[in-house]
Parts: structure tokens; C-alpha cells; sequence
């Protein structure tokens, strides 16, 4: 053995330094601060300090063989290998003692603060830094000679093993502390969030720690339980939001408690009990204590935000919308009355104005728009569509009141998506025959499966209205200004008179007929003018006539063709390849604040930088939103000169070449 | 007008500065960081930053008449002084502006941090510098175009009128924000605790915040309330400690815990039932709101301590008596389930060790012996006395069980100190005559006007029990060796054989009879030896041969003559006139903690520097026991020679003349 210090080099930080020959790889790395996992403070129980010795650049130095770099493994490391397994060329780095010169390769699962790729496109990419981290240590137990509390103890033995300073601890912790000590033998693991609370401990050691993302919407309440050392999802759950009783959409909740003063503590009471028996229940299906969830953050529109926090939302019932908070809200479940560990702490993302909540802030987080320099359109359409526009120079937002059509409401026929439910249409524009795809059933109405099928048609949802109605565009059912062309009567029964207007029928068995009115196509095209002119309204604060990209968020992102949307006029163009469903937006913004401190910081930030505009004092909206009714919607160049204008007008574009179409228009665009 | 700037020097502080002609007072003051007080911000509502102009060291800058030096009094503050008084000189520095050089007066009572001397002596002088302070601000409205929320206006407001920056507001408080805010027209006084949190909000102009210092005893629980603003006691209550139905004295209630496991829970909630509902007597009682009592400070033994903080005391009641915590506890009442508003504080002083408890840090803090070089024991005596030596260079502490003689318990006849408890005993040496003084009557027993007393005698109190003792000693009926002398029965019917030994009849009446037994000096002998014994091992640790001063602390101190607790040997020689009852030291370190916030931070530091002495191990302390149990105690100046020693000799001193004794001792201790 060489008495020389020994270099070493930790990959992949490159961070070096030199060592007595015997130090550990772990003692190494703390002191170069080098970014490597452990929960067991060295003592060979937790595994996560596992490494590779590499030679690379030190070949010069003249390494010729690791095992002489390196101590060998020893009874300890050997005992952690037969019990638990320990991949090939991997190391504890609390056992590999330096001996020479050796480079260290640190892999991805052995650092705290990573990223996590997922192999699967479309699953979001998760930075890890978990705000609770979990910590073994052993405290010196009290005798008479050193009278100090058992807390100051323990907190010595933090700082000692884990260099973690000025720690606080809750009294309801305290209340525990001394019976856990003596039960673990005065060896515990303590959890501390974000290196400065102690929030939890368990006698011996203790290796998990959960938590849990939770999306707060109007109609259902969705959670997901993850593993703080990984950020893995293991497991999720959903469940009405029990506020329904109290009014279907936000502003009948909100009106429910204009009507009941104090109706709004009951609605906070019953969204708080749904959730914490979601967390109750996905924490049993794992078999995970329930005690262990110490970690939560939430996302929700500014009125589902309001309740959750028990904050009457009144306010956000009426103009100016003011919110209570607009800030984040880092909290505790005791505060918030959560059934569950009362030192569990709660983060519930920033709203960003009254009508654009934490929800659409969780979306912003997760597209990241301020990460690029593409002008990137994001979108979540609910009732209210909040609408978020900008890259990395400036970030603009706005809420745009689309009404319920696109969730199926208001539509006759219309319902939730839900199993029964068409999502899907497609119109032979020479005969006007549809055939519709359902939920939960992956056969066309034309295939002989289909009729064999369980699901059976129940009705249509949000999803299914923008295709027939694009459909019955595309089939020259419906004309530009949205009028079902009584004419084709003539040519095909699907079309029939309806009172004073015409109707189209989609489809018609025993039970059911869905039937498409003159009316339901003016619902939509209310929605899709709101959606698309509080766009526009973006686009023309930022001073911008195209977007870049489109990420469409929510289950009705999820479940729209992209294709139809453009269409029907619901979204500025823009090239089709650079318009994506991004899925859960809301909920996986959520769990990037879960995992990652970071994110919280940064979505702080980013929030207060956004600039809001107000639709309903901007009068340019009213303009846009009337231009917008047109299919798909009218293009207004003069709109500076002409304060309104006559609604129906633009050509006409028939088939399913919408890339063409939208090339055309570029072109036209780039027309002086 | 002169338009150059003009000087001002502040006084008491000396700062100075030069400003633009126009410059109000106040905007100066804080300029220049000035210790001057405002709760309204310069609207001249609180009156709190009245100031006298004077002319000073500026009479050579040629100041002719104040008048010509600061503007007028305007309409506001004419309009202030017809409504609220204005004393002749003083101005509202907020509406006084600077025309030329000027020195200005700030006077005690417009400083936020300053020392309040009690006139009468004895009574605590306090420096203040509260905790929670109020801030009225007006909050600019919230409108379409700038939809931030009202939190955020309300924190810009107070960072742009206070300069408070990177405020909180925990979520109970935002629950109410919108509401107040609208209901004082964006006009609202704020509650800022320790410069950080807003925890209480009012609509309008609001001027009051009270706070309550809390003495929990095993006996009985104090609460004063006070004046934030200036530290005034408006009104005290005390009531008995719940928990004596659990047992009288703590070690019967940790046991009580041991044999009813979760008992403890039982008695933390009788505690914090009755702290909650004096808080809420006091507060009526003055007609305050108990919804603006926003600060509280705890102290107690260290088992009070736990109970208070819902902390299981069983360790206390064993080896080695570790405490959960030592540190201060700062929580709020929500935490504590305290029944009052959730968001005022609490702050718990820290606990010293195992037996010692934070009513003896209040104690410390509230005679501040590391202050001082002369060498002071203090002294608080109950169940267990608690010892603290020291001065500016070292402090010790400890703890010693006296058992519950001193309370009057396990004695014949003993009683707590109340009214018709003997507490004043005179024995004559000639006649060995008695004749004693109770609680609430001014007259001696030997007074005509003592029978018609409607007092009544009904038994003998703690401080009488001490001094009858004394008194027999000194009458030459007690020995050194504290035996009753049976041949004195011949010169009086007092002496009396009772069994195998003698007693004392000291007061005979149709309803009582007070007789002090064998039995009974022998427990005051154990008490005071265990007390002296402390007293001694700390003295001996400290490698000091006497005290410079002597601090008796708590009922038993503000009762005992401290001449006779010389006399009988409870407490080591020193000089008398230097020997004080402090009275409550641990209720007035209470109070001082609730007034100073800085002094929290002393007693925080000071509590980590203390040593601590634990008697139980230290086998000095046997020894200082054994010759201490001689009246008035034994002198050892071989002691660390002789490893036990027999126990009755020394000298015997009569009459009154302790002070000639103590200085005999003196002597005799100077001598090679």
C-alpha cells in the first residue's frame, strides 16, 4: 500500500481531490461534496452509495489494476452482497477504502439530486431532488453527568453524522422523540425537510418515504403516490370530488356559498376528507403506512385552490377576481386538517391570477415554455380555458370562458368521457354516413365487433363533439358560419328538420340516438370563438402572428384528435407535428414539485413573472371572439381599422388535407 | 424657509442627518434608524411618535426659537390634539417637518425598545422590545389589471410603509384576509411577530395586542396580562393546578402516568383547559379581546414543562431524568390546542436540566447573575430546590430534594401558606414563651387585637415552621444536634414528653392546637440539609468559599425571614444585607420574556452556557448532606480528608445577633 495520498476523481461531476490511503469513498465524496446518496450514514444498511471504479484518465498515473487501488471487500460489504445483491463492479463507497489512485464513476441511482428519464415517450422527465430526505443516525444516549434533552442529542448526532445545521423540530414530534429513541436503541432514522425540520423519525432504520401529488379538480380529485428515493409513481387513485353536491361547475359552488355563508367550510371539510382517504387508500393498496407520507403537493383552479386551503372563495365569484393568495402556500396537514401524519408537509403551487390557477402554474412547470425560444401555445380546457403563451423572454396568460360544451354539457347527447361515451367520428363526405369509435371499445361502429361489444353508445363527450362537428365541416354538413345545410336532406336521412333548423343524426340503436342540433353546433362554436380568441388575444399582446408549438393539457387534450381541433378553428395554426396532447399537465407538474425542491422555487419565480391579462376588460377580446365563430375562424388582417365586422365569411376547405390547408394559409399570411 | 438641508440630532441616541426642508420627523427618524414608535404610519392616529424639540449643541448653528425650526402645528395634528391630549412641548413627529437645524427629544414612551424603571423598589425593571408589533397600512385595491392576490398587496403595503420584507401569513390568517380587508375599506392594522409573520389581522386602525405570562406551578397556575406596548400588567389571575387530582406533587403524577399509560394526555389537557380559560378571565376582566392576546411566554418545572407541551414525563421520573427537550420551545396556541386565536405565539423557556427546570432559567434571566461579578446563589425552594451559582464568568446549576417540608407537608400541624397558617414565631429564651403572627392578620398572638381577628389560626405554613425552628434553636430548646431538650420540661409546660421524645406546644386554642414534634425538626433538618448540601457541592465545584449575594426566589423566598434561614443553616453565610427575596423570579423572568424578545434570545444562550451539577451522582454531596444536618450546619474544613464524619459538635450561638455570628465565621474562615 502506498503511504502517498491517493487521488480520486468522482464521475460524472469530475470533482477530485486527494485522501489518506484508508478513506472511504463515502467520506471522500462528502468532503468534495460530490452528490452521493445515503440514507444509512455509512454503516452498509441502505445500499445507496453504490459506485464503480473506473481507471480512464488516471491510466497516465499508471494504474494497472483496480483491486490494488481499491480495499477489498470485506465482511461487512460481503454480508450487504448475499443479503441484498450487488451488481457487478459495484462498490459501497462506505466500505471501498482509497488506496491509490482511482477515478469513481457515481451512477444516476446512486445521487440524490438526478434526472430520471423515462424509456416510454410521452412520461415526463423528472429532475430528483426530494425536499424530505431520510437520515440513520446514531444519538449518544443521556446520562447524568449530560443532562441535555434528548432533541438536543439527536440534533447533535444530525450535524455530526450528516453536517445538518439548525435544525427544528415540531412539538408534536417531540411528543414522540423520547419513546422512539428508546424503542430503536438510540438508533433512529429521521426524515428532514428540505435539510432544516425534522419531521419525522423511526427507531432503527428505515429506508421509505412516500409522496403524494395531488390534483384538486372540479370534478374529480385525482392522487399519486410515489416513492421519494425515485420519483416512481406506485400507485394512484381517483374519486369525485365530493363538492358535485354543492354545484356541477365552479360558479355554482361558488354561488352555493353566496347563497349559505359558511357553506364553504363544509365544502373544504369534504374535499379534505376525500383526499385524505384517497392518500389512506393508495398508501394500503402498496402497503405503505400511511404515517410515512410526508410529503404533498397540490395543484387546482384558483376556486378548488381556495377551498382546499379554506379560504371562502367569494371573491373569485366576481370582478375584480381577487384572489386571497397568489403566492405558493407551504404548510403542514395538521393546518390543513388532513387525516394523516400531522408533520406531513403540504406545498400547493402558486395561482397566477383569478381566473388561471395552481393547476395551469403545475402546467406551465411541467411544459417549461421559459426553458426555450420557441413561442410555445399552452392550453388546458376545462370550463374556463386557461390559456399560457410565451418562451423564454416573456410569459403571458389568460383565462377564456369556453362554458361547459366542450365536457359534453349543454349538448344534447352530450355527457361525461366515460365508457358509452363517442369519441371518435368520421363522415363520408359522398355519402354523409358516419362511423363513431367509443370508449372503452377499440372497434369502429362499421366492424362486425362493434354491435358484440359490452360498452354499448351512451352518448358523446367533449372529444366527440369537436369531431362530428369538424367532420360535418369537413363533409360540407355544416357551412363556415356554422349552419347545418337543410339542403342535403335531399341527399341523406342522417340530415333532418329539428323545429326551424336542421339536425344531423350520428347514430341510433335500441337504446340510444345522438342527434347533433343547430343549437349543439352553436355551443361549440361559442367555446371553441372563447378558446381561440383568448389565443389570439395572447398572441397580440406578445406582439407574435404565429406560434411555435401547442401543447394541448387535460383529459379533453388527451382525448381530442389534434387534427379535428384545427379544423373546427379551437387553436391558432400551426404546424401539426408541433401540436401535442401533453396528457396531465396539471398533475404532472405536481409531481415535479413532489420531486424535485427545485421546481418549487422555479415555479415561484416563473409565476410572478407572468403577466396576466384580464379577457374581460380587454376589448380586443369581444373582437376576436366574434371573428373567431367563423369555421374555422375568420381571418381579420384590418382587424386594427374595423371595429366590427359581419360574421360569415373565409373559404372553404373541404377533405382531411389539413396540412395543405395550413400551408395555403401560411402562405397567404406571408401575402403583403 | 431656508432651502439648504436641514441638521437634526436625535436624542437620546445621538443620530444625526441632514434632510430636505419638509422632511417630517418621523420619515427622518427612520431614515436615520432612529428608535421612535408608530403603529399608524405617520397618519397620526396612535399618537405613539411624539417627540420634544430642544435646542442644545445646535444654539451655536445660531437656533433662535424652535418655532422657526420645524413647520407648525397643521389641522391633523390640531385635530389629534383636541381628541387624544397632547403634552405642552410635545409634537407628532409624523406631522412635524423639518424647516432648519433642530435637536430632538425622544422620550422613553415613544421608543419602541427601551427600559422601563418601576418606581417602586422591588418591582422588575423591564426592558422592552415586544415581539409582536402592529403595523396600520392601507392596501392599494385589487383591479382587473393588476390581479395579484390580496396577501401579496397586503405584504407590498407593509414592505413599502415598514420596510418589513419576506413576511409569511400561515394559512388560518388567510382564511380571514379577504374579509377584513373589505371590511376596513383596504384600511387594516397587522400584527408582525418577531419582523416575520403576520399573525393577526384588524380591520382600520387598530392599537392594542396583549400578551400573558404564564407561570405553570405543580400548585398552582399564574397568568398576567399585558400591555404589549408597554409592558403594564392590566390584570392577574392564578387558579390551582388541575392536575393535583392526578397527585399532589410532581413524582406522584409521573406516576400516576407510569401506572395509567396515556395519563399524561389527561393531565395535558386539564392544564391547557385552564391556562386557556384564565387567559380568557383576564382578558374579560379588562374588557380585552382574547382574540388580540397574540403573545405568550410558558414557565414551570420541567414536568409542567412536558405536560404544557403534551410531552409524556415518565423519563423524569427516573435516572438518568432525561428531558425530551432543553431548548426554548416557540409554537402557537394553535399547536397547543390552547382554546384562542390559533395564530397567537408561544414561547416556552428552555428547561436547564432534568430537575431544573424553566422556571429556573426564568429565574436566572430575571436576576441575571452573568451580569455581575459578584458571586450570587439563587435560590427557588419546593418539592426540589433549585440551585444556580455563579456571576459573568461561570454559572452552575443544580437541584436537591428537599422533599415537602418547607410546604408545610409530613410536618404535624403543617399547612400551605393561607390564611390562619402560623408564619411569624417569636419565642422568648427566658420564659421560652411563644408568640406567632398568621396569614391575614397584622397582629402577634400576644395582641389583644389578635383574638378578635377573624382569622382564626389553623395550622402552621412553611417560612413558620422554618422560623419556630430557628427561634427553638436560638431559645436553646433545639440542640445542634436538633434534638428537642426533654429537661427543659422542667422550666415550662411547653416542653412536653410525646412518646419517646419531646415537642413544643406552640399555640393551644378551643379549635387548634400547634405542637412542633421531634418528627418535625427532623424533616426541616433533612429539607435544609439537602438544600445547604446543594448549595454547598455548587460553591465547592465553583472553588468559592462564600457567596457575595443570595437570591430567594418563589412563595417560600417573599415568606421566610432570612435571618432565620441563616440561623437554621437552610442557606450558606453571607453577608444579610445582601441576602433578598425575589419573590416570583420565575413569573417576572416570564414577564420579561414576553416584554424583551431579546431577552429570549439571552436566556437561550445563557441556559447552553449553565452547568449542571447533577447531586444524585456526586458523592461530595452525600457528605455535604450528612454535615449539614446540623443546626446551623457543621463546618468541614477537613473535608476532603474525612470521608464520613460523626454528626452532632460545633458552636452554639443565642439571641438575635446572626450578623456578629456571620462574621465570627468569617474570621474564623480566614484563618490558616
Amino acid at each position: 500500500m502506498s503511504q502517498r495520498p491517493a487521488k480520486v476523481v468522482f464521475l460524472p461531476s469530475g470533482k477530485r481531490g486527494e485522501f489518506e490511503p484508508g478513506t472511504t469513498l463515502l467520506d471522500a465524496a462528502r468532503t468534495l461534496n460530490v452528490d452521493l446518496d445515503s440514507v444509512c450514514g455509512g454503516r452498509a444498511m441502505c445500499g445507496r452509495c453504490q459506485v464503480l471504479c473506473t481507471e480512464g484518465e488516471f491510466a497516465k498515473h499508471g494504474i494497472s489494476s483496480k483491486a490494488d487501488h481499491l480495499s477489498g471487500r470485506g465482511a461487512v460489504e460481503t454480508r450487504y452482497e448475499r443479503q441484498y445483491g450487488l451488481a457487478e463492479g459495484r462498490r459501497l463507497a462506505c466500505q471501498a477504502c482509497l488506496l491509490d489512485d482511482v477515478v469513481i464513476d457515481v451512477p444516476p441511482d446512486s445521487q440524490v439530486h438526478r434526472q430520471v428519464i423515462r424509456k416510454q415517450a410521452g412520461l415526463l422527465d423528472l429532475e430528483l431532488f426530494p425536499t424530505v430526505r431520510l437520515h440513520y443516525v446514531e444519538v449518544p444516549e443521556p446520562n447524568m453527568h449530560n443532562p441535555e434533552g434528548d432533541l438536543t442529542r439527536l440534533k447533535l448526532a444530525l450535524e455530526f453524522e450528516w453536517g445538518l445545521t439548525d435544525l427544528r423540530c415540531g412539538v408534536e414530534l417531540v411528543q414522540d422523540l423520547q419513546k422512539i429513541l428508546r424503542q430503536g436503541e438510540w438508533k433512529v432514522t429521521a426524515a428532514v425537510y428540505d435539510e432544516r425540520d425534522i419531521i419525522a423519525l423511526w427507531p432503527g432504520f428505515h429506508d421509505q418515504v412516500y409522496g403524494a401529488a395531488i390534483d384538486v379538480g372540479s370534478t374529480t380529485i385525482a392522487v399519486h403516490l410515489c416513492d421519494l428515493a425515485n420519483g416512481k409513481v406506485l400507485a394512484s387513485s381517483g374519486a369525485m370530488n365530493p363538492q358535485i353536491r354543492y354545484g356541477e361547475d365552479l360558479m355554482s359552488r361558488v354561488s352555493y356559498v353566496m347563497m349559505n355563508p359558511g357553506g364553504d367550510r363544509e365544502m373544504t371539510m369534504s374535499v379534505r376528507e376525500t383526499i385524505a382517504r384517497l392518500i389512506s387508500d393508495v398508501s394500503r393498496e402498496i402497503g405503505a403506512d400511511l404515517h410515512d407520507v410526508l410529503d404533498m403537493t397540490f395543484v387546482g383552479n384558483p376556486v378548488m385552490h381556495h377551498l382546499l386551503l379554506g379560504i371562502d372563495p367569494v371573491e373569485l365569484g366576481g370582478a375584480p377576481f381577487a384572489l386571497a393568495t397568489d403566492e405558493s402556500v407551504a404548510t403542514s396537514a395538521a393546518t390543513l386538517k388532513l387525516d394523516m401524519n400531522p408533520e406531513a408537509r403540504v406545498y400547493v403551487l402558486p395561482c397566477i391570477a383569478g381566473h388561471v390557477g395552481a393547476d395551469a402554474a403545475a402546467m406551465v412547470l411541467s411544459a417549461r415554455p421559459y426553458h426555450d425560444d420557441a413561442m410555445t401555445l399552452l392550453v388546458d380546457v376545462g370550463t374556463n380555458a386557461e390559456i399560457v403563451l410565451g418562451n423564454r423572454e416573456q410569459l403571458m396568460a389568460c383565462s377564456s370562458p369556453t362554458g361547459p360544451a366542450f365536457e359534453g354539457a349543454q349538448i344534447s347527447g352530450g355527457q361525461r368521457a366515460a365508457p358509452g361515451a363517442i369519441d371518435r367520428v368520421r363522415i363520408d363526405p359522398g355519402t354523409l354516413e358516419p362511423r363513431v369509435r367509443v370508449i372503452g371499445c377499440d372497434e369502429w361502429s362499421d366492424s362486425e365487433a362493434f354491435d358484440s361489444s359490452k360498452t354499448g353508445v351512451t352518448g358523446i363527450c367533449g372529444s366527440g363533439i369537436i369531431e362530428v362537428i369538424a367532420e360535418m365541416y369537413l363533409a360540407g354538413i355544416v357551412s363556415t358560419d356554422g349552419i347545418i345545410d337543410g339542403q342535403l336532406a335531399a341527399r341523406s336521412e342522417r340530415v333532418f328538420p329539428n323545429g326551424r333548423t336542421y339536425s344531423y343524426l350520428l347514430y341510433e340503436s335500441e337504446n340510444v340516438r345522438v342527434v347533433v342540433t343547430q343549437n349543439d353546433v352553436r355551443q361549440i362554436q361559442l367555446a371553441k370563438a372563447a378558446l381561440y380568441a383568448g389565443a389570439k388575444l395572447l398572441m397580440e399582446r406578445m406582439r407574435v402572428d404565429h406560434v411555435d408549438r401547442i401543447k394541448i393539457a387535460g383529459a379533453f387534450g388527451s382525448h381530442i384528435d389534434t387534427k379535428h381541433a384545427m379544423v373546427l378553428g379551437l387553436i391558432p395554426d400551426c404546424d401539426l407535428d408541433n401540436v401535442f396532447s401533453v396528457g396531465n399537465a396539471a398533475g404532472d407538474g405536481a409531481r415535479m414539485a413532489l420531486m424535485d425542491k427545485n421546481a418549487r422555487v422555479e415555479i415561484d419565480r416563473v409565476v410572478k413573472r407572468i403577466q396576466k391579462i384580464e379577457t374581460a376588460v380587454e376589448p380586443r377580446f369581444q373582437e376576436h371572439f366574434i371573428n373567431a365563430m367563423a369555421i374555422p375562424h375568420k381571418i381579420d388582417p384590418y382587424a386594427e381599422l374595423r371595429k366590427k365586422v359581419s360574421l360569415p365569411e373565409s373559404a372553404r376547405f373541404q377533405g382531411d388535407n389539413v396540412p395543405d390547408r395550413r400551408r395555403r394559409r401560411s402562405r397567404r399570411r406571408s401575402e403583403p
